[in-house]
């Protein structure tokens, strides 16, 4: 896979007139490299680096540390190594670069990654070279996933839809959010998870908190219960979000329910190559407004080596969907302090329309009735 | 807690002139807020920033999507909220200092976590302002724990512990790495823990990789077994690293254990206040030279609400340890590709000496035989 990235990326290049990219945030750099190094999340000093130039081989910059996992798992072959005590790794960085004669080149950085401090450093060893934020490309170039990805998503998808199926019957009232939360990352761990990078589990008011963490709330007969599974396999994310009901919905929240399977099937039936993003935002807004319902500002964003990536389907951009393009769509009501229910799948743009990755054996058209 | 933080840093502003502190990172966010804003470590731009002014309550800034989580659980009162796609953090941030009257103030900024970016935005929108990189001032104000920060770092140490503990009487022959990280997730989990940031799992010759995650690797009989329980419980971290060997460990491998042993009670017997980590680093070496094994470049590093901080016990630095540091220290042998060795545990630095959270039930002085 590591190959046709570095095609894409120096295509990409040409156009913008750049001699090099500097990659360093852990996304760019698992989609250059192949791989997560992975201090490089746990101490901030301990950058990993890729430089791609536009003709050529990539090269790759990790700590000492991480040596022997990066030579034996990276997809890049020429990696230099330094010590976090003793060396900095713009000034190792600005070697590379003069050693490919780029000191005097167009860079690409990740302006909103590469820290001030660090951005000083490099300006201050190579003095003559241009740096070029190039966050929002690298974003577009992420946006078209390969096939090897779309297999990842879809897998990721599906098991942390299992998984939150597996938990609803085995919620039961008095069982803690944390003892729930436990049974979803035991078997998410199972299906051979990387991790579950945060965790949603939020009963009766929590149901309402956007990044609610499982506490030691007791669940509660009458309790919506609202979840959603964030976490990676093989580096890619899984964002899967439901909701169930202890007992049986009232009519109301039934009702609430049927009109977020509504806004859900409207937007899979607008999803296809050539749809605008925000007239997908906006049929949902309308549908949402006629039926009293607050919307939030976003109904989707791109999923990937990222939770939240381009592109986003909101009131504030109008991007033209293409096949290859994975969204987690995800209508939701969340009225603060009281109750939330939310609905969240991953949904890939096919050549004629989209595929959902969502299975027949979970019941979408109901609110789960569980405990 | 955080109104001891606040006035610890109004404290250290007064000697560095300082006229309001910025922080952005999640740990110095924790440290200030009191809580983790959880988006923060999941989407890059949805920053969480607490403004501390040398007189004053503090204020924070986060994204609306958190208002009602922040508004709940935050110590700090004072909240403004922004919408990640139409509003600039930083043009709040610019905002909320001129409120306070410091348009032209010296302002303390993590010029190692604040991107070039926004530092750019942040100078455009605040031209008077005079930025100061305060990250060595931060980093020195969270080395002395309090009494709370010290009761977490030692409970999240003897949870890793026994879970490590735990996991070892469960290995068998045949089972992967991946089944037995799932054994320490499941009981590290349980035990209340936030999440495993990172679990080591190196059977074999992967017990010689720094940070080797779990694979499908089988344990085989005649393996070493290299384990590291890293994650937080109530934000602070663990750090135990430990090694078992499957079956009976061969006599060289009984010996390095030992010498690890000694290197680990060497380094406790010289942890106390006003000790040089350097000179206990120089002892350290001169052991490990005098026994023919590589040392790594530290010994020991701080940990709290992040896993690497300062005080290091290193070769690069020296520091008169205090009474309240806490460290994670680390005896290690690796040897590339072969195998692997580590005692690793978390020392508190008392009035008088150090205090071990290693538990007398953990039998440390030998490689404990599994399987």
């Amino acid at each position: 896979m590591s190959s046709q990235v570095w095609a894409k990326q120096q295509r990409a290049m040409v156009e913008q007139r750049l001699d090099a990219l500097v990659v360093m945030s852990p996304e760019n750099v698992t989609y250059t490299a192949g791989v997560a190094v992975p201090s490089q999340r746990l101490v901030r000093h301990r950058h990993a680096i890729c430089i791609v130039p536009a003709q050529g081989d990539p090269r790759m910059i990790c700590v000492d540390v991480e040596e022997s996992f990066v030579r034996s798992a990276a997809a890049i072959k020429h990696v230099t190594v330094y010590n976090e005590f003793t060396q900095s790794p713009m000034q190792l960085l600005a070697d590379d670069l003069q050693a490919l004669g780029l000191s005097d080149g167009r860079i690409g950085i990740e302006a909103t990654y590469l820290s001030t401090a660090d951005a000083e450093r490099l300006r201050q060893a190579l003095p003559a070279a241009r740096l070029v934020p190039v966050d929002a490309l690298l974003a577009e170039l992420r946006m078209i996933k390969t096939a090897e990805e779309i297999a990842r998503l879809r897998r990721a998808a599906q098991v942390a839809e299992e998984v939150t199926l597996y938990a609803y019957h085995a919620a039961r009232v008095g069982m803690t959010e944390v003892e729930l939360g436990q049974i979803i990352a035991d078997r998410y761990g199972k299906a051979g998870a990387d991790g579950l990078t945060m965790l949603v589990v939020g009963a009766g008011e929590r149901s309402s908190y956007a990044n609610a963490r499982p506490t030691e709330r007791k669940l509660q007969p009458g309790d919506l219960l609202r979840t959603d599974v964030i976490g990676t396999i093989g580096y890619y994310y899984s964002d899967i979000a439901r909701t169930a009901k202890l007992g049986q919905p009232t009519a109301e929240q039934a009702a609430v329910w049927s009109k977020l399977v509504d806004a859900r099937n409207q937007a899979l039936a607008l999803i296809k190559p050539g749809a605008s993003s925000l007239a997908i935002y906006q049929a949902y807004v309308e549908q949402m407004q006629r039926w009293n319902l607050p919307p939030l500002h976003f109904l989707g964003h791109g999923l990937g080596l990222s939770l939240h990536e381009e592109p986003y389907v909101n009131r504030y951009s109008d991007i033209k969907l293409q096949a290859g393009m994975v969204l987690a769509v995800e209508p939701l009501v969340w009225i603060a302090d009281q109750w939330g229910m939310q609905l969240e799948e991953a949904v890939l743009v096919t050549e004629d329309g989209c595929e959902s990755f969502s299975s027949p054996a979970y019941p979408l058209d109901r609110l789960v009735a569980i405990g």
